[in-house]
C-alpha cells in the first residue's frame, strides 16, 4: 500500500517549521521551511505546510507517495496525538494527528523534540546499535529523551523525560515552570548566560563579557570568550558542567544507560562543556556505574537534526514489533 | 516438558534464605526457610537449600515438577545471572544460574530484591494492570524497581533502579556507598533513626525516644511513639516524608509513572509516612504531573512478599513475548 521508501519529518518550532523527505538511511532527499506564525492556529500552519509539501510531491515523482509522517513539537503527547498548551504557540490543546489525517491517510506519530532527537540518534546517529541511552538537548531549555531496552520511555501520560525539571539546587534559580532550582535554569543556553551574570557580579576578574547586556549575550559569545581564555567564560563552562555532571550522575541511577548524548547549541562548545561534565559525573557517580557511561556528542547534523528525529520517529513505528504496528494501523481508523 | 503449574521463588537475605512453591495466581503452596550462613560459599547455600527443596518435592506429588526458578538476591545481575560482591554475603562474584542448573534443568532468572518486588506487585499486587510504575522498598536501605511500558528497566548493565543513591542533600549524611547525601540515608529504616537522633540533638522537646540508644531504636519504636503523639517521632516522619516526597517529585520526571508503591517496614507506618510523602511530592512536582501520580502501599503480604516477587520474576519470563522466551530457552544451554 505505502511507498516504503520515504517518510515526511516535520519539526515545529516557535519561529520556523521545517520539513524534509527522509529515507530509511537518514538521507534528507528534499526539504523546506515555512514560518510557524505562532499566533495563528494549528490548522492554519498545517494548511500552509501541506500546500508546500504537496507541491514538492507533485514536482518530484519519486516523492509522490510517503509511508508515514513523523512530527516533533513542543508539549506533544505521543499517546493522544495532541499538542497540549505549548508555551510558544497560541494553539491551546489540539489533536494534531486528526488535522494531519485530513491531508494524508498514512500513519502519523508525534512527540516532543527531545524524544524525536533520541529516536533520531538511535536510528541514524550516535546511538546506533544502543538499547539504553539518554539524549540531553541543550537549547533555550534542557530537554531529554530516555531510551531503555531499545524503546523510548513515554511514561503513563506520554510526558516522560523531563530531566530539565529535576530540582538540582533547593530554592535555586527561578524556572519558567514556576518552580525553583530546575536543572535547565543552570544547564542550557539560558542557564550559562545566567551563570555568566552571576560570576560577573561575584568576581572582579577582567572579562570581555562585561561588554554584553543580558539580552545580547549568547552561548556562542561565551564559547568564543572561553576560546580566548576569558576567566569568566571558562568558569561559567566549568560551573555548568559541574551542575550537569552531578545531575547526570543522579540520572544514571534510574535507567543505567550505556551512553548520554549531548545535543544542541551548548554541546557544540566541545571539550569546554564535555570535559567538566564527564569529570563531575564520574566524581559523583555510584561506584557500580563508574567508567561505564560514555558522554558523547550527537552525530546528527545540527541543521536538519530535528527533521531527521521526526522522520526517525515514524520509521521506528513502521518497523516496529507487531504490537506497535497494529497500533499504527489503528491510527488510520481515527 | 515443564509442569506449568508451579515455580520456585527464592529470596536470599543476609540472615535467612526463604523459598516457596508459587502458582500462577500468587498462591504460595509450600515454603521453607534455611539460615543463609553469610560466611559460607554460594555453592554451600544452594546445596543445603535444594536438599530441602527436593525433599518437599518428593513428599508432595503435586510439586514433583517445577516450571522455573526465580531468585531475588543482593547485587544480582539479571543479564549475567551473577551476584556481584554482595555487601552482606561472603561470595565475591559468582554465577548463580550456573550453580542452580546443576540441580534443576529449568529456566532460571535472578535479580535484586527491589526489582523482584516490582515484578511481584505487577503480577500479584498493587500494580496489577499497570504498565508504568515505581516500587520503592523502605528497608535498612532504599531499593527501587522501575517498570516502564510493562517491562522492568534493567539498564545497560543490569543494575538500573538505584534511586536510593540519588543525591538529595549536597554534602549530606554519609552513605554506605562512600558518597554523601544519598536518599537512603534519609528515607529508610536507618534514615529515620538518624533523623530522630538529629532532632533529639537539635530540639528540646520531651520525647520517649530519649530513652533509646541508637542501636536499640527501631522504626517500629518510632512509629509507636508517633501514635502516642510524641513530637520528635512526628517530626521525624514529617522530615522523612519531605525528603522522600521531594525525591519522588524528581523521580516522576524520568519515567512519568502512574503510581509509586511503597513497600517494606517503614511503609507499614501508614498515614504517618504516606501523608507527608504525598503532600511534599505534590508541592514539588512539575505542573504537568500534578495529581496524576498515586502513592500507594504494597498489597503483597510482608511475610512472603520477597518469595512472591522472586516467583513473579520467573513467571514473567515464562509468559513473556517471543524474544524473552527465546532468551529463557537459551539459558537452558548455559
Amino acid at each position: 500500500m505505502f511507498n516504503e521508501e520515504v517518510v515526511l519529518g516535520i519539526d515545529i518550532g516557535g519561529t520556523n517549521t521545517v520539513f524534509g523527505f527522509v529515507d530509511k538511511n537518514g538521507n534528507c532527499i528534499n526539504q523546506g521551511v515555512i514560518p510557524t506564525n505562532s499566533n495563528e492556529s494549528a490548522e492554519n500552519l498545517f494548511d500552509r505546510l501541506f500546500y508546500k509539501v504537496k507541491e514538492i510531491m507533485k514536482n518530484n515523482p519519486e516523492l509522490s507517495e510517503i509511508a508515514g509522517i513523523g512530527i516533533g513539537a513542543p508539549n506533544a503527547n505521543y499517546y493522544k496525538g495532541t499538542v497540549e498548551q505549548p508555551p510558544n504557540l497560541n494553539w491551546g490543546t489540539v489533536n494534531v494527528i486528526e488535522i494531519v489525517k485530513k491531508y494524508f491517510q498514512v500513519p502519523v506519530a508525534i512527540t516532543n523534540d527531545a524524544n524525536a532527537a533520541a529516536i533520531g540518534e538511535m536510528q541514524f546517529g550516535s546511538a546506533k546499535g544502543m538499547k539504553d541511552f539518554i539524549v540531553i538537548t541543550l537549547g533555550t531549555g534542557l530537554g531529554s529523551g530516555i531510551v531503555s531496552n531499545g524503546k523510548l520511555i513515554y511514561g503513563h501520560d506520554g510526558f516522560a523525560g523531563e530531566i530539565g525539571h529535576v530540582c538540582v539546587i533547593p530554592d535555586g534559580r527561578e524556572c519558567g515552570c514556576r518552580r525553583k532550582g530546575c536543572l535547565e535554569t543552570y544547564a542550557s543556553a539560558t542557564g550559562i548566560r545566567r551563570t555568566v551574570f552571576e560570576l560577573l557580579a561575584n568576581k572582579s576578574s577582567q572579562s570581555s563579557l562585561r561588554n554584553f547586556s543580558f539580552n545580547e549575550l549568547t552561548s556562542k559569545s561565551i564559547y568564543e570568550a572561553a576560546v580566548e581564555g576569558d576567566p569568566i567564560a571558562l568558569a561559567a563552562f566549568d560551573y555548568t558542567g559541574k551542575i550537569l555532571g552531578k545531575a547526570l550522575a543522579n540520572a544514571v541511577n534510574y535507567t543505567s544507560p550505556e551512553a548520554i548524548i549531548l545535543f544542541g547549541g551548548l554541546a557544540s562548545a566541545g571539550e569546554y562543556i564535555f570535559e567538566p561534565v564527564k569529570k563531575y559525573m564520574e566524581e559523583n557517580i555510584l561506584n557500580i556505574f563508574k567508567n561505564k557511561v560514555n558522554v558523547i556528542p550527537s552525530t546528527l547534523t545540527e541543521g536538519n537534526a530535528a527533521v531527521l528525529g521526526a522522520a526517525a520517529l515514524i520509521w521506528n513505528e513502521l518497523n516496529h514489533t507487531p504490537t506497535m504496528k497494529s497500533e499504527v494501523e489503528n491510527w488510520d481508523l481515527m
